[in-house]
């Protein structure tokens, strides 16, 4: 890749979604977009080299985790470059000379119009309008020159589609964070890395009950902390589970290392997904 | 409760829900339902007596745990009264006397309508529309009587709306669970427990690493079976965690009692959500 080219980022949905937001946090402004949509068809862009790095949501503080893309992060064999969080606050969005009194319905995805309730019960002359997703809504706006309608959407959608944000952070819940993984292909360095590194794991056990005990006593004997722990069952195959564990520590230091190969020991399936730096 | 009234039963969304089949399936066919807009509603309406039961989802084998109930069940102080697990299979429905080949657009819940892309691809000419829930779009065919419009939703909205099934099983995913909990304000039981009871806690630790560990020898110790472990941060206190676990067993058993009270030593906090027995 040239110096200066952008690097090449594909994410699932439309330009201006949360994801977005996450990949500008994470490899800053200059990014060339390739959204996609599906997470399918972003891990595929990533195989083909049709970008460099993949951004996506692995959980959310209010619905949990995303299994299909841990069920994807198995199944393609990329490195966890970089991990951040984003707080999803919805922004009210027009075009720009409308004003709130012109308003009538707002568009977005069900969920975000579910999560601005409190905004719908003050404005009552506003009608909530379920669309695809939260930045096409204003996309929608801008390619019908709509002036009775909003959009709920990120700010970022807002600047994407030359929107204007008439009511900020209209959202009834403020704690409410999706967490996003940065993909590659090969590894590689990002920026100068701060902070202390991340390690997360899947692995697998037959017999639950002794088993995970043992699989943790990995860690705790070495004082390893966990930030994660969570069991998805194995459907068709009752008492088989994966676990998806996340520890502070880097799969380059020694210690992590040993804890990962005394893992190996009393596991059925362990795969590391990578070691990383958070984005704060 | 005279002998023959049925049981009032408060959840989650319109009538034909995925909620409602999972009252079905604890409670038998004669039922009477209060469908609630929120889920907060729903546990509201419990408290009040609005209800005898509710019943609401917990997780889903594709999007992972609903964090929001859990935050309702340490609120509120119920009772699990049974557990069961519903597969999320979607119909094209249309009213009576419509034929495929009429129809133009699909409405649904978008998280339904991406779960149905296949569909999509091999009838190009009908068109997916968004809309608030999957119910609630059959509910709409027959108000409006729309003639060149169908709905993907359950057999059960199907049922409750005189809706026609015109192509069954229509989701690109089998695989797709939701494990709901039926609730009540006072301990009662159902039927004549099967099987082999489970057990619901939730807890939390100050100092993870060690504390998860010593926490769990509780149980292995014991030899109890964990079928459930989840941790989830908590927003604003680095490195508290609370901790989803459930295992087989009952509260009444001694055995369990005994780790429970050796589970408090080691514990910050922890409540006891309920033991019941789970219908397949």
């Amino acid at each position: 890749m040239p110096p200066n080219t952008p690097p090449r980022v594909a994410f699932q949905g439309e330009p201006g979604a949360f994801s977005h937001s996450a990949a500008r946090k994470l490899l800053g402004e200059s990014i060339k977009l390739h959204p996609r949509p599906t997470f399918k068809e972003v891990f595929e862009a990533l195989d083909k080299a049709e970008a460099e790095y993949a951004v996506i949501p692995m959980e959310n503080t209010l619905h949990g985790s995303v299994h299909e893309n841990y069920d994807n992060l198995l199944d393609y064999n990329f490195v966890i470059a970089g991990e951040t969080s984003i707080r999803i606050s919805h922004q009210l969005i027009a075009l720009p000379g409308v004003s709130l009194r012109q308003i009538r319905r707002a568009l977005s995805h069900p969920v975000a119009l579910n999560q601005c309730k409190k905004f719908f019960e003050r404005h009552r002359r506003i009608q909530p309008a379920p669309y695809y997703d939260t930045a096409g809504s204003v996309k929608a706006l801008a390619e019908n020159q709509f002036r009775d309608t909003a959009a709920i959407a990120s700010r970022i959608a807002a600047e994407t589609y030359g929107g204007v944000i008439l009511k900020e952070n209209i959202e009834d819940i403020r704690e409410n964070f999706t967490r996003f993984f940065l993909l590659t292909k090969q590894k590689r360095l990002l920026r100068p890395a701060q902070g202390e590194p991340k390690t997360s794991i899947v692995f697998s056990t037959v017999n639950r009950s002794g088993a995970l005990f043992r699989a943790l006593a990995c860690f705790s004997l070495r004082d390893l902390n966990l930030t994660k722990i969570e069991s998805r069952p194995l459907r068709g195959k009752p008492w088989e589970y994966f676990f998806y564990v996340d520890f502070l520590g880097s799969a380059e230091d020694e210690i992590v290392r040993n804890a990962l190969t005394n893992l190996k020991e009393c596991t059925e399936f362990l795969k590391l997904l990578g070691s990383y730096y958070p984005t704060p």
